[in-house]
């Protein structure tokens, strides 16, 4: 069992000084977020996320959830935490006000989602689809539905769920067959079967909201005939109140390696009639808006991988200062904590500095959507909506590939205590692997990379991109800093391999382009692996200002620098190895290398 | 749930072509591997791994072990298989016919011992960890002794543990507090508690030879106070029969991550006046016979991370044939097999080529071994023991690391079923796990290759080593081959980067030391890496040759070379990254870095 402290101090910096929350807060809508809201919002999060959402994590992974009929039930303790977590509203910290939500900017709610998410990942996932929901509901309902639901499931009263994944239909949404009847009263009746639903069934609230993805009778094949629908478990009266049980249920839940405590459930709908559903927005426009909303919440799983990783960094810090073992190598003297021992140290530092690196990306990303959605001027929310979806499979792809090696590496400190389950890091390690395959796998980010976020501008915005890290190298190269010329170094070769990945990417599309998918992975590890040493760079600079400027604390600013620093030495290398290896990637040799599969024919 | 073949062919191909069986059967000793026994036994244990072994691995995780009273209750159908094991002879295949076994070498023996693993890890350890028992007697044990244990051992009658390992003396041994009362008869009475004791108790054989360190009254502190000592379960008699349950208790077992099939228990010495034990040697030369056995213990765990991750590597081949998901990129045509997608082949491929390198490198050990044993000149064998001991950290370290990015990767192939323990895929993740804390952690082992295997010559080995793969750079590099002259040029530059990091650590090792060790993982990363892209490259000429010749498998062959080639491309480009990493640590920046770490205090 371990405790979690939400790393306040760096988010602040990270809010202030990298987002730049002093600009954010002068768009309009987004007044609220004063300093003094922020730090109590910060402080108070930071509360609930210890005192009341940690201690559950492990009851959680012990009990897991249980399906009981059609009904699942949640681990001890967990309504108790739900309503508190409702009550306090922290559901709504980011939905418009308009519909009882606090309107807070999406640059501080990533903190408050950050600190959910390391105290209890399969709690946060909850509310986090519900997040999900109203995004799309928001994105594509007519006012009267908005109305209905939109309320309810911001205060959490409701929760809500995305139903898109089936058996035959993965990655692969043109593939879906669950389908929607219209019926004479303008609303459908669906029939089919989903799978991997989270939260899908609950006794944590009253109602679970269900959007779901089918097909209409007429509709196109593949991805152009899906529509989205709401399918309420319990009918909605006219007055708000609930009415009889709809026909979707719960048939069984996966007994999965990790998140435990967050039910999987395979979906029915229509066993016994048809599922009543209504439609949003427009026929055969699903995939349209789950795109709209998929930003979202794949930042959102790209976050749960920064937390968790964050979880498991502060469990294996403690035991390896608590843990003495063998001798100091320099004094002889011993024993001593393990946390004396330099390999030890390389671990923990390459957790902490990677953690670090996708921290500031994803808060970075989520400044972006704020300027995208709250700027006055039309160019800069343009430039920033497009620098903003670039940065999402950075982060989803950065942040859950790198939580994986960093829960790792936490079970690698703790040695055969952690593999023991009871010590906790395991569990970090299980629950985070889950992180690189839903909301779109590694793979599926990569796609997204580079098949839609470079192809539809031509590079464009990634060309901005670098420049921007370019104009860094140029101030830490000029800056004649001890401590900032050398990441300035390390950061100019990493980013011209970058550079010369991306152009060989631009252009090999046309002639090859199994092979330009091929590294596309690799791609995607290099852009996020450079864009955050970027950011921990742009982090020193502006801890060394603060430090000659005499203010702040002085401790915290010195260990930023050595972050960057360590992050440069150690992280930015790899970046020409990766580009060597995209570049070597074309069709004829994946031939060859179909061919060395052969063997197990 | 997924099947097993063992690749009888590769392991064929590298035993006989790099392993070089033809020169290994001439040696004084291990006469008995002829071409058709070594292909006999493969083919017998090919059908044994598939047949038996694999299909109880499923239920091995799911029931696991249970502790009842003080027995362990072993997973059904466990009983029969181990009686199988045992009545085949599988048990002593390498051990010397003097007490029973085969003799047969270890570079045969290495093959047989993967398939186990590989079958069912859970189940392989039992007999591991009697080989190392074995093994230890054979190092020091009395006659009297070894008569007494040794056949029923090597028969399987009897298992045999290692108990090294306390609550407060994991990797530092020098902690160890069971000590060991001299008593009249000349035996001992061994008080204490041992942990982490694989298959300290369970139901499969008759007795349990445990194999204790322990400290006797007079011993010094520290490691040169430690003696071995041989508690069975129950004593045994004059004439070999079974007499009285000795006072050595499982009190509990661990509930783990995974190997849930293989008891990991506590093991209670004395708490009934004493564990009647018989020292083995020398007093206080335990620690040095431990090191003596050490060597083939790790060997086998880095055979286990080849193992598992052929397994994993397997299942996910397995499911990308079947699954359809998407569409080609290149022909447009879908849903299409996802093996045909470039970012599944890239993952496959990479799984594919790491366990084929280490694979080479585990076995390529195993033929030093045999000739550091076997060979009739003393500075043969003395070369081949100082150069096989070289290569167990490379081993141990490194095909270990491996497993685990292997056996997450082909969780990855599986997308969202992956993470559904139904599938099996999430058995392999979490079993192998452990391989790279058990027998040592990743950091202990780069110890042991900085701290003992360079230091102890001052590099002469190492330096021996990067001279033969000079020479393989030269032959591709001359060769004018279309296939062989880039990965001689890739290799070449691999090589290059690990001259220097070698030479950084020389020159470090005095002024630096704790920069030296703080990359001492990465510099055996880098070992591992580029020593196993040298035996892919071996085996690309080799394959090269035989093709040219028109004899054997063509595609086997092909395949070979295309291996050698995508690792060359796509694994070895990293070794500058270590490279530049490794000597990126000094004292100071550990300092800077320390304080990085603080802002958590």
């Amino acid at each position: 069992m371990s405790d979690y402290r939400a790393p306040v101090e760096e988010m602040r910096f990270l809010i202030e000084e990298i987002v730049g929350l002093s600009e954010i807060r002068q768009l309009p809508g987004c007044e609220e977020a004063s300093e003094d809201v922020v730090s109590a919002i910060l402080d108070e999060a930071a509360k609930f996320a210890g005192e009341v959402l940690a201690p559950l994590n492990r009851v959680g992974d012990k009990t897991g959830c249980r399906l009981e009929g059609d009904t699942v039930i949640t681990p001890p303790g967990w309504q108790e935490a739900y309503h508190q977590f409702c009550e306090a509203g922290w559901g709504g910290l980011t939905a418009p006000a308009e519909f009882g939500g606090q309107g807070l900017p999406n640059s501080l709610g990533v903190a408050v989602e950050e600190m959910w998410n390391a105290a209890n990942m399969s709690f946060a996932l909850g509310p986090m689809l519900t997040t999900g929901a109203v995004d799309a509901l928001l994105t594509a309902a007519s006012p009267e539905i908005k109305s209905i639901y939109l309320p309810k499931m911001i205060s959490g009263q409701w929760t809500g769920t995305m139903n898109l994944t089936e058996p035959q239909a993965g990655s692969d949404l043109a593939l879906i067959r669950t389908r929607a009847q219209p019926q004479p009263d303008g609303t459908y009746r669906l029939f089919g079967q989903k799978i991997f639903i989270t939260y899908g069934e609950h006794d944590l609230a009253e109602n679970i909201i269900h959007l779901v993805l089918a097909r209409l009778p007429d509709a196109p094949a593949g991805v152009k005939g899906i529509s989205l629908f709401v399918v309420p478990k319990f009918l909605v009266n006219a007055d708000g109140s609930l009415g009889a049980r709809n026909d979707v249920r719960c048939v069984s839940i996966e007994h999965k390696l990790g998140i435990h405590a967050s039910p999987t459930c395979v979906m029915a709908y229509g066993d016994a009639g048809g599922a009543v559903g209504y439609l949003v927005g427009e026929p055969n426009a699903g995939l349209k808006y789950m795109f709209i909303m998929m930003n979202a919440a794949r930042h959102a799983v790209g976050v749960q991988g920064v937390a968790i990783a964050e979880r498991a960094f502060q469990q294996a810090l403690t035991y390896a200062r608590e843990r003495k073992q063998g001798r100091d190598l320099a004094s002889g003297e011993g024993p001593v904590s393990i946390d004396r021992h330099p390999d030890v140290q390389r671990m923990l530092l390459t957790i902490k500095t990677r953690i670090e690196a996708y921290r500031a990306l994803a808060y970075y990303a989520s400044g972006l959507f704020d300027r995208a959605y709250h700027h006055p001027d039309t160019k800069e929310r343009e430039l920033a909506l497009m620098m903003g979806e670039l940065f999402i499979p950075l982060v989803k792809g950065g942040a859950t590939e790198m939580s994986i090696e960093a829960t790792s590496l936490a079970v690698q400190v703790h040695g055969g205590m952690g593999y023991v389950e009871e010590t906790g890091a395991a569990q970090h390690f299980r629950d985070a692997r889950i992180t690189t395959i839903y909301e779109g796998t590694t793979g599926i980010q990569a796609n997204d990379l580079i098949g839609r976020k470079l192809m539809r501008d031509q590079g464009a915005t990634l060309m901005r991109l670098l420049g921007m890290v370019e104009t860094t190298c140029k101030e830490l190269a000029g800056s004649g800093d001890a401590d900032l010329a050398p990441i300035g170094a390390h950061l100019a070769k990493a980013l011209a391999a970058w550079g010369e990945a991306a152009r060989w990417i631009g252009e090999n599309l046309k002639g090859n382009i199994l092979g330009v998918f091929a590294g596309s992975v690799p791609f995607l590890e290099l852009s996020s692996r450079v864009a955050g040493g970027w950011l921990l760079a742009k982090s020193a600079q502006i801890a060394k200002r603060r430090l000659s400027e005499g203010v702040g604390n002085a401790r915290f600013y010195q260990a930023k620098i050595a972050s960057a620093r360590f992050y440069a030495d150690h992280q930015l290398p790899q970046a020409r190895a990766l580009a060597q290896s995209i570049r070597s990637y074309d069709a004829t040799t994946l031939q060859a290398y179909a061919s060395a599969l052969f063997a197990y024919d």
